[in-house]
């Protein structure tokens, strides 16, 4: 329960940096840009955009948002400390980070002797001057920074001196934020404790001018900058070790959602927000942001395409599950004696494994949430769960496509509406070797008020032709196709151990200009699992239209 | 680095009981035998078998077990006390844990008085009889004892007057081992720490008769039972918690491989042991048992079939992968840079990760992995790069797709074995409302030593007829093409936001028994890009079974 005199946290995100070095983890700027935008909804005060520069894609994401910037939140550029021998004022690299625009900027640097020499191949002295041009330079140009100490307990434990003389060097130059970093992530907690510890008292001393810095340079800023912790988890520590920072003073905490990062992954914000919050009494997100992390969790999942760790603390789907039994009626009389927290405070919810009661209730909910009221219809409710069960036992799943879901309720009800029948369809794929590009012909045969038409379009792929050919032999008699567009296409292999006689299972997203939807289609055959996925993607479009057309006749 | 004097800690296994307990996993006796015979060779001291009675496959398990015994590790089998108001002689319960014939029982007893009353529905005195009748009763048939206090670390919170009470009466009554189980997995690090160094002080002081406990019952074991740890994973601490309570005092660490358990699982003892070996000091397996470490954990997730988690700790396929171009030359010169242990210490092995952020040193080392050594070649190494660069931005990725990557290799290098040339593939598909499925047809051309062939096949989707087409064209003239395998088949949409007109990446795992090696496509055609794939996937095979052939003809 955090309360006004709950002590204050800053969350620093780092998923579309050092989350998208996950191996297999590839996103697009689009992708980036709906992630910095979720979690500028959850609350998190920074987002780590990226390193423009170093690669095209992040110069982009930066623009985009100077044209259409976050609500709250700061989005910060990421950078390392200038090359050896030179001056931060020639320095390219730093020129893109000005040209991001941030108001932020974190620079990275050495703290550990054996990386200067080894990685950089240059004097511990020219390292020192490296970050003291660095940051001096981008303050100059009116930018705050967050200074990351890579390999910091590593260097810390060979050599605590120089390691501290980096930090030294950074709060002098005027660094607001110094990050402790476990770059290797082979610290253990009680490590982590001890040396934060001495990190918070040393550079506490340094305002009583113990380490002769004299005045720093801008008396704007808080006299000494706060500690922040980055950690990652090829110890399984990752989370433990940056509880272990702030409980020794840190007051930054950087991490991922859901863990993503390279190798092992970085410390998971999903768990240690509702550690720090629930737990320990630290002030993060505001509860209500805190009931949203379980849907940014798969929300972000979703978009870079990764199945949802089911088994993930607090956010998973199996976080809360109970099996039956003593237990069950247990946890129901009184939830404290099964739960270490209450799901709905990070907006999960039990689950009761092998119990309709549970999946009726969920149906409901779910009906009520599209403005369906099944509560007195008890028998369709169960045939609806009855339905959902076998569709799901094949592999469909509906968390991601509503618009599916809503249609299916609408059939077990009587009230689906036949706008038009499908009848078959028939795809046609040529390449010819030395041909440019591969062409690919759809037929789709309907019928529409008894009446069938047979249309045949072509695309840059079977999908795409499909798509065409449904449209084209639908818009004479709902002109308002023309305004519905195919906004997103996701294809997931089921059981992929069986190779290419695995289910596939599509997920289309289409949209009207005004709202989004998402259908699903499951199939041992891709093209039929798509067309599924098409054909209800315009269904449930005509749909929405023709209720919003109804709603505007009605009297009012 | 353990030596003679490092401190000996005890593992407990619980895969085969809390592991199982896993949403979606579950295990044959066969599964369990296996599993048990693996643990016993990588030197895990206790291996919880089952609960001989709640489950007739745990009875059988434990029978088979007397017939065939392990080699070094003790079989337990698992127990609650007695049910209230009964005795334990009478308890048929009771009887089946005699009969699995385990030197060892684990008993597990209530510490939380509120589970007591709400669950057990019984009094706080019943309770401490049902934990001294049980263990002593086992003790009278000759058993050892070890005793589980379930939910102990909550039940200490709410009342450490009757928590310590349950756990007098179970060393009073002859328990060897005393596990404080975090069972809802809520507690945090530094309670854990707390609690358990106050546990230890207690039980050490009952030595001095301070509890009026008088003499313990048998004088040939230790006077004073040692302490054990059981942790959950639900707040991302069941490794960390597990380690805070041996530096506290524990001496005994129950877990599971691959962390599997309820929920959000167990504490990993894939992490445990290299951190607690390798990091602390402690002695728990020989190091040569410690590297068959990531073999061991591979090998329970193959047989409970449940896909091994590639970015686990020490084990996991990317847990040592490494991107980017200054960081791999130097983890080259200095594995200590970049990597918190070796990974040979666990069994695992360093990886070279291709991708867009890539540079030469990244290109070389993969080079020579594959046994080609580019070093002499730095131009054929540049132009190698580029053409990876192209094509990454043309949406390929070569992280998993190593054997297109050998094969773009070997093409640079001129050294690419024509083993046949496509032409060209034709796909038709149909799909007829009310027929049961869709049924696709491909056409593959393809030449051989400059020979024409043309084949067709059919299949339950358009990948698996035009994978059929394929081998049928090419069998006759490689008959090793009859063992080769498509195991896996991954789709990715790159650009999902435009649509079905995004871009498509296939990658495809194809087998020969023996070896696996994974391929990529890319194209806006689905269809295209499985083809890219699949052709690739069957000439890497023909490669591989070339170079095999070649080794073993040349002259040794």
């Amino acid at each position: 329960m955090t309360t006004n005199s709950s002590p204050q946290l800053w969350l620093y995100d780092t998923t579309l940096r050092d989350g998208t070095q996950r191996e297999g983890l590839s996103v697009s700027i689009e992708d980036k840009l709906r992630i910095a935008r979720r979690l500028d909804q959850l609350g998190i005060p920074f987002i780590e955009g990226g390193w423009p520069g170093a690669n095209p894609k992040d110069v982009q994401f930066f623009w985009q948002l100077q044209e259409d910037p976050l609500k709250q939140a700061e989005i910060v550029a990421f950078c390392s400390t200038r090359r050896p021998n030179s001056t931060a004022a020639t320095e390219p690299m730093l020129q893109d980070i000005l040209a991001a625009g941030t108001r932020w900027v974190t620079i990275f640097g050495k703290s550990w002797d054996l990386h200067v020499t080894t990685s950089l191949k240059t004097t511990l002295e020219e390292n020192l001057a490296m970050i003291r041009d660095t940051i001096e330079y981008l303050r100059s140009q009116g930018r705050r920074i967050i200074y990351d100490a890579e390999h910091w307990f590593d260097g810390y434990k060979h050599n605590r001196d120089y390691a501290l003389q980096t930090l030294e060097t950074a709060i002098a130059s005027g660094a607001e934020w110094l990050v402790l970093c476990d770059t290797n992530g082979g610290t253990l907690p009680h490590e982590i404790s001890q040396i934060v510890q001495d990190v918070v008292r040393v550079t506490g001393e340094l305002g009583t001018g113990d380490w002769g810095l004299g005045t720093r340079k801008d008396s704007s800023q808080s006299p000494i900058p706060q500690i922040g912790i980055h950690t990652h988890n090829d110890s399984e520590m990752a989370v433990a070790n940056a509880i272990a920072a702030v409980m020794a003073g840190a007051k930054m905490v950087q991490g991922t959602i859901n863990g993503y990062g390279e190798r092992c992954g970085n410390a998971n914000l999903c768990s240690l927000i509702p550690n720090l919050q629930l737990k320990l009494g630290y002030s993060c997100i505001t509860e209500d942001q805190l009931t949203q992390l379980t849907e940014a969790s798969r929300f972000v999942s979703e978009v870079v395409n990764l199945a949802p760790d089911e088994h993930a603390p607090f956010v998973g789907l199996s976080a809360f599950a109970h099996k039956g039994g003593i237990h069950v009626s247990a946890v129901e009389r009184n939830p404290l004696t099964y739960e270490h927290i209450q799901p709905e405070q990070v907006g999960n919810h039990r689950r009761i494994v092998i119990s309709e009661q549970s999946g009726l209730s969920n149906v409901l909910a779910k009906a009520r949430s599209f403005g369906i009221d099944l509560d007195q219809l008890k028998a369709e409710a169960k045939q609806i769960l009855q339905r959902l069960k076998d569709l799901e036992s094949e592999g469909f799943q509906f968390e991601a496509a509503e618009a599916s879901f809503a249609l299916l309720m609408h059939e077990a009800l009587g009230g689906r509406q036949k706008f038009f029948e499908v009848k078959g369809f028939q795809v046609h794929c040529d390449l010819i070797e030395g041909k440019e590009t591969s062409n690919a012909l759809a037929t789709v045969k309907l019928a529409v008020d008894g009446k069938n038409i047979l249309e045949a379009a072509e695309g840059n792929g079977p999908v795409a032709a499909l798509d065409a050919a449904l449209r084209k032999a639908l818009v004479n008699f709902y002109p308002q196709i023309a305004t519905f567009d195919l906004t997103d296409y996701k294809v997931r292999i089921l059981n992929g151990h069986t190779g290419t006689a695995a289910k596939t299972r599509v997920l289309v997203e289409s949209g009207n200009g005004r709202q989004r939807w998402t259908t699903v289609g499951v199939s041992t055959n891709i093209l039929e699992a798509s067309y599924q996925a098409v054909v209800e993607g315009l269904e449930y479009g005509l749909l929405l239209h023709s209720q919003t057309e109804a709603a505007l006749k009605a009297p009012s």
